[in-house]
């Protein structure tokens, strides 16, 4: 009878209905005996109208006016779930992140959490009420700003809320019945996962999984807190995200748990080739330097062997594609200094991964995956691996042909389809 | 060069374009070289948006979770208004009534500001910049919890600022262009007051001019602060309401002060008689115990003397129609214990009152008045008076008869027509 966190997004408190669905589930898991936290996400289209506003009257505001502007989305639909608990005969007390200790550092629109302070929670959950909370903010520790937590900050808000009262469980509710072994929009027969590890997690997360954010992930495994991804709009069990899958803590048909957990596909990449770099000490570092200079997060990097007769390499490397112009001009600024022969842009691809624990002990799944990509006539750009992970790029054309064959030769299909909606989280 | 606070109605933030138009404003008066100091409403609609919003989820949301909610509106308003400014190259910071010191009783949904604590205020204006602060809202003292002030909040918090930082003056801008001597859309021939006392202030606005608040006017009188009433659409000078008129800030044509402020009126009251009162002690006591009890604000109350026949007498008052039934309901339960023979219920009246200084010392104000009324065909109903005030209650039908033939009767009319409307203002 411990501490339940859940997580709401967006599209669970769409409009009133779906609030007063939302209450009566958190009004069940209190009658069950359990106190309740719950963080909450803005309604719906909420956050795209506030954007809609700022962006009237001004073309580039202020980041610590946006977060101020913004965090009003969370204070509405909080308001809305405590009052719909309340018309249910519960008593529920609403908190703005300020209000329950979320302290952050000061970058405003993408502040990371430092410390959770929730005394006026725990006051709260002793005299008996349930306690909503505004996710995806918080107040920064030194300036006592308001500050948002950026993509993913609500389901990050409820996993710290859970490690901060050592809560038993994080329930990250969406619109989706949990973790699939692939998107079902891509292959139907996708299955969904009983269990996954925090590792396997945060590579799906990191692959173009939205199911969680990867901070999240990150963030339950750090603290050890058990994650449950489930549907609102279902009874279901959904799926545990835990240390150990096979001691996971809904034991059962743990034999089942796949040696691989599922393929991963994701098409907001672009592909940048540097042609023609000197292979001198120092070239690589100067290219890097300078995309890190300009702010850019680079994902798969890959340079082969120089050829002989030329002395001179091709470094490839692929990014977001809102940084692709940046990227590009950043090294053309160096061209001179660096004296490669050209770049090459490509954003017409697409990034499939494997991802399981279980390959790394299992030889022979590599050689298995590229031939099923070989079987569906799809072409290998670049490749990268990890101890759990192996992702190609491919041409964008061919991503869901590779997902669906990858899918098939690993035997992931399910005997049975499953309809459900493979959307991505919101904040 | 001191400080100037202004406050800016829902109406004045409807849209991107009068939020730009306001921010233009705000910044004229900070190149003249004062400090800014704004108190915001919400936008337009946006109160009543959430209000449908908080119905459509419960029936009696709790008022501690409604002022979460309500604070929303301002939250999103100030954010917008100090990004309007960034863009006009100037640096606003935006507070929650919270942030900037507003503290209050913990009388959720309607409550008092007991003190001001501007630290950050003046710390940001210190620090150059233009501060926007969201009206109508504060935090507790005891319970920490977020309090709203109720109607005319925004106008109340705008005036405390200007009594904690020691302003030169509290600009009030509205849709219309100042005070008047009466509603412009019954008498077109209206003239705008250049100067009124707080005390004639008060007066129109306990009799239905809703121009201004009466809390507001209440704050200003006691911290002496000059509140300059003025149109958010228009550069004119509008209405000084200060201690002495003669001498207000902005002198000129001052020997034009009327004698008569104005004609207010007033359609949201009900009339209730309490017919067949035993004439003892303590019988009238019973009666507006038993209202005082039910939480009921009383506004004229009328007792005639007993018919001597009867030892019986009748006691008749007004109140909000909105409080009608719950009265009623009141006073039906005691009528065993206080032995009256009926109730008679009547919201079908009006108020008509004639409000000056002047007529302290104007034997005769008092004739002329009810004469005008008779030429009329108006029929009085009950009569209440203070040192500068008259008040009658009349038939619904012919309030616009009545106030029409007292501004002529007192020689209100202009001599040229102003276009105005004059609209209600909204917390």
């Amino acid at each position: 009878m411990g501490i339940v966190v859940q997580k709401y997004g967006g599209s669970s408190l769409a409009d009133a209905d779906s609030i007063k669905r939302v209450a009566r589930r958190i009004v069940d898991i209190k009658k069950a005996g359990h106190d309740v936290v719950v963080a909450v996400s803005a309604m719906g289209d909420t956050t795209d109208d506030l954007y809609d506003l700022a962006n009237g009257v001004s073309p580039l505001p202020p980041a610590r006016e946006m977060d101020m502007l913004l965090t009003a989305g969370e204070r509405i639909s909080m308001a809305l779930v405590a009052m719909a608990i309340s018309d249910l005969g519960f008593t529920a007390r609403s908190f703005t992140g300020s209000q329950a200790g979320v302290i952050t550092d000061s970058v405003h629109g993408k502040a990371k959490i430092i410390d959770i302070t929730p005394g006026r929670i725990t006051q709260a959950i002793g005299e008996g009420h349930i306690v909503i909370v505004a996710g995806f903010q918080g107040v920064s520790a030194d300036t006592k700003e308001i500050t948002t937590l950026g993509r993913g900050g609500t389901d990050t808000t409820a996993v710290a809320l859970a490690a901060a009262l050592e809560a038993d469980v994080c329930e990250i509710y969406t619109d989706v019945d949990g973790v699939f072994t692939a998107d079902p929009r891509i292959v139907p027969s996708a299955r969904k996962l009983d269990r996954v590890s925090y590792e396997e997690m945060l590579e799906l997360a990191a692959c173009g999984a939205k199911i969680l954010h990867l901070r999240c992930v990150e963030y339950g495994r750090r603290y050890g807190i058990p994650i449950h991804v489930r549907s609102s709009f279902s009874q279901l069990e959904g799926t545990w995200v835990v240390s150990d899958p096979q001691l996971g803590p809904s034991q059962g048909d743990t034999m089942e748990q796949p040696i691989i957990a599922g393929v991963a596909h994701d098409r907001s990449e672009a592909k940048i080739t540097v042609v023609g770099v000197p292979d001198k000490v120092g070239e690589a570092a100067r290219i890097f330097e300078a995309l890190a200079d300009a702010q850019i997060n680079l994902d798969m990097i890959v340079q082969n062997i120089s050829a002989a007769a030329t002395s001179r390499t091709d470094i490839s490397f692929t990014l977001p594609r809102s940084d692709g112009q940046a990227a590009m001009s950043a090294l053309a600024r160096i061209q001179g200094e660096v004296g490669y022969d050209k770049l090459l842009y490509d954003d017409k691809i697409g990034k499939v991964s494997l991802i399981g624990a279980g390959m790394r002990s299992h030889p022979g799944i590599t050689s298995k995956f590229f031939g099923a990509l070989a079987s569906a006539g799809v072409n290998i750009g670049m490749i990268s691996t990890s101890e759990i992970r192996i992702s190609v790029i491919v041409d964008e054309s061919v991503v869901d042909d590779a997902v669906r064959a990858t899918h098939t030769a690993f035997d992931l299909d399910a005997d049975e389809v499953e309809a459900v909606v493979y959307g991505g989280t919101g904040r």
